[in-house]
């Protein structure tokens, strides 16, 4: 029993209990399964043809439907919660998030993590952690990968400040590195049964996309995404103890915003079958029950993928808001702050067929 | 980008959209799985053995269990909704319905439609439209057939009228038409797996039936039945618009009624084993979340299968009623009119084994 | 017709319809999938690595992930309700519960019981039947047995009372009498995977652990549990008559109770991967939606299993409460009456790896 902690309980990582170059493996190996797929379009009514359809994915080059993007982002992110983020404070950003591989029904994903940066806050009281996260499944392909930083409290006030590092973070991954899944090729896509005409080359930078339609979201909702994600994170699931707390309400998981304003974007991004990156993201203001999400799109960028003739990249800001219906574009003002609806800003690469990807079918 | 429209998102179509013989190919190809079963069981609570168990199933001569009927329909249905219901005034009536093949997980379903008929209204500002929608697995075998008309709002006013059709319609199915699935054979059924002893030649038009039992329904719930099936009717989800609306009230899918209510029916109808068509439906009222609904059927006729002694048919017409037990039948009085707590009036053919199909157990 | 009932409705059994001896064959044979531990997952939160993901059950000798063992039970108990407990005034208790055959995906489950006591109250209006339950996979195998005791209404109160009859039921399972699944070897077990270091030999009687997180429970998930496990008790359903009955709610299913509080002692017994039996337990007071579960373990008694150095038994104490954080352990005062925030009070066995489990990996 040497070394065993004093507690049974998992007391979670303070400030200073990490350190610069640290791995973490993390627990709980999961298998996905139709299941969970299942779930998920439940739970935010998805309907990106390549994930919904056996039948359509295999027209595109893949064995069977891969799992959503934003599905496999939760789970191996929730992996990371009890060591990472369970004395968290806040969840500060995300950065170089890239999925790699696909994942499949009955496939099993696992996480670990690398500290690569620790600064400790003037108050003496928290710092950041910065961790680069790897989620791989059983052959120890890397599924996806990303960088997040969180502010940690201290538990020892006394500890001493590490050395301030922070990591060089791109502001957005190159287009030149991001995967396009194994095997997937676009020729014969099939533009009706994905639901909308608009390939990459119909989209330019600066073009803004209402999504139009809005999704309330109930307490039994997100605590069934979380928990599906086997998040622990206590604030989304204790009303005894968050009704004593800051906003006396349950906060929802910020993941399931970005995947209910994902679902929202299919009217507009319909051919936008697949996250390939994330560039930055941020939860600008918590999300409860009983509140009814819009989103709308910004075109950022397009850009062309080395040696494909039949997908391109798009890069999206996503901005979701709450009780407020997105045909004005609520954003930032121009002073930086942002709208009052405002929830979520997301920069991510998406992938998405192009002209070419029609040719066979339509010579 | 010649043709395209002027707008990514999808405004569906208006009455003046719609021509007679227009074929429609529907979005999102979906493959249904243990995960939509699962799902489905959930939250509904159906307990049909034949549905319920691969064993079961087996027996009966199919591969494996297949999916409820019911939740075929809703993943077929739901696929038409942005083509032909998205502007829609009210959903009017169902006919000529029927089930023709199994589907069991794994199998990819899709749906088209043809307009069969228009006629626009007299106020000029809408009208119905009569479709044929079909549903196919990856095969192209016809999994459901069905005739559905909906007032659809006219967005171009100055539009003008088409020649009006309304297509002839049978009154019911006739049962000589109903397919029994493939394989499926009753010999050897076990009635006290399946729930009930009482068979096909137990029941006698005329016979009416309290399913006793009442299920109260929450807005989690209802909202994620409508995204299992895809179905993207906007009054289902967004509570924010919906709050300034007639109801001030999201409302349920009435889809979901006819699970519940069939899923009630099973106390009392336990071996109507599989849905083989509807003759006609009508959502007399809305159903919100906190109703909590009853149901009660009427057997309307009893009907042989041609060279079937192992299964027959009953012609049911299943009335469900919210915040009222129905141990009184409530439905139509002398007048015409309905009860006030009557929300679904549905006309259908159930399949239940005869007594014949017992004779190898019980020589 | 001969011997038909005259109502087509289930209307159970009452205390006068059971007799000693009787065999009671339940119906809805039902094939548990990936799907129902998708959603087991997502309404419980459940973390159990060896049910979590399928390599590391193989790891461990299993074919793939079973499922988990609560999941299995109420499966198995639902099945009994129809004919058990439809007229039962209250669950008594439970013993001599034994999981014997571990289920896989796949798995078709039915469950028969046996009367095995009676005894009728001295009102005369009530009695207490004790039923041992069964339930089998496809292969005819015992995957769960167990006793249960239920007082159930009388219907025709001058019925005679039958001779009493109480069973000698065991005051806990021997540990020689506990099933290790087949198969099943902790050889290369992995803490880090399943989430924390503490193995059989780190826990000693008299040992209490605060399982810290609390779970808040919406009507939506309760329902959504219990009609996954075919469960048709309807005080947990039916809002319409609920309200109109002695605690104006509906109430949780009390085996939903026991999920959430053995999916809480992940935090503190993790490594507890299997329920083997559980040896009593009693649903102290009722839970309701938008109550908050809390739970703490104390260590009963640990036990070496014959032959086995890999893996030992633990019995625990599970005490649930509702609204109160169990740092304080509530439970039974000296009066022997519970603390009023007592839910559940649950004695079990549950198998854990050994030391020795980790020396192949350890050497």
């Amino acid at each position: 029993m040497a070394g065993m902690p004093a507690s049974k309980t998992n007391p979670g990582h303070y400030f200073e209990d990490f350190s610069l170059g640290q791995e973490l493996r993390h627990a709980t190996p999961r298998t996905v399964t139709t299941g969970d797929v299942a779930l998920y379009t439940a739970l935010t009514g998805s309907r990106f043809a390549l994930q919904s359809s056996d039948a359509f994915a295999r027209v595109c080059g893949l064995q069977q439907a891969p799992l959503d993007d934003a599905l496999v982002f939760h789970v191996v992110f929730g992996k990371t919660v009890p060591d990472v983020s369970l004395n968290a404070v806040a969840n500060l950003g995300y950065a170089e998030c890239r999925w790699v591989t696909p994942v499949f029904p009955g496939d099993t994903l696992s996480t670990s993590s690398t500290v690569i940066g620790l600064k400790q806050n003037s108050n003496g009281k928290t710092g950041v952690v910065y961790v680069r996260s790897t989620g791989v499944n059983q052959h120890g392909d890397t599924v996806l990968d990303y960088v997040r930083w969180v502010m940690v409290r201290k538990h020892d006030l006394d500890a001493p400040a590490p050395e301030p590092v922070v990591p060089d973070l791109a502001d957005h991954v190159d287009p030149a590195d991001l995967a396009v899944p194994e095997g997937l090729r676009f020729a014969g896509y099939d533009t009706v049964a994905s639901g909308a005409p608009h390939l990459w080359e119909h989209y330019a930078a600066g073009e803004r996309i209402d999504h139009v339609d809005g999704m309330t979201i109930e307490e039994a909702e997100h605590m069934m995404a979380t928990r599906l994600y086997q998040n622990t994170a206590k604030v989304h699931f204790n009303q005894f103890t968050e009704g004593q707390g800051r906003f006396g309400r349950r906060l929802m998981y910020g993941g399931h915003v970005i995947s209910l304003a994902r679902a929202l974007s299919f009217n507009g991004l319909a051919n936008a079958v697949c996250m390939a990156a994330i560039n930055g993201g941020r939860h600008v203001a918590p999300m409860f029950a009983g509140d009814t999400l819009f989103a709308w799109s910004e075109v950022l960028e397009t850009a062309e993928l080395p040696g494909r003739d039949d997908v391109g990249a798009l890069r999206l800001r996503t901005i979701a808001a709450k009780d407020q219906p997105c045909a004005g574009f609520p954003g930032r003002g121009d002073d930086g702050s942002y709208d009052e609806s405002v929830v979520l800003d997301l920069d991510y690469w998406a992938l998405m067929p192009r002209e070419a990807a029609q040719a066979s079918l339509n010579p």
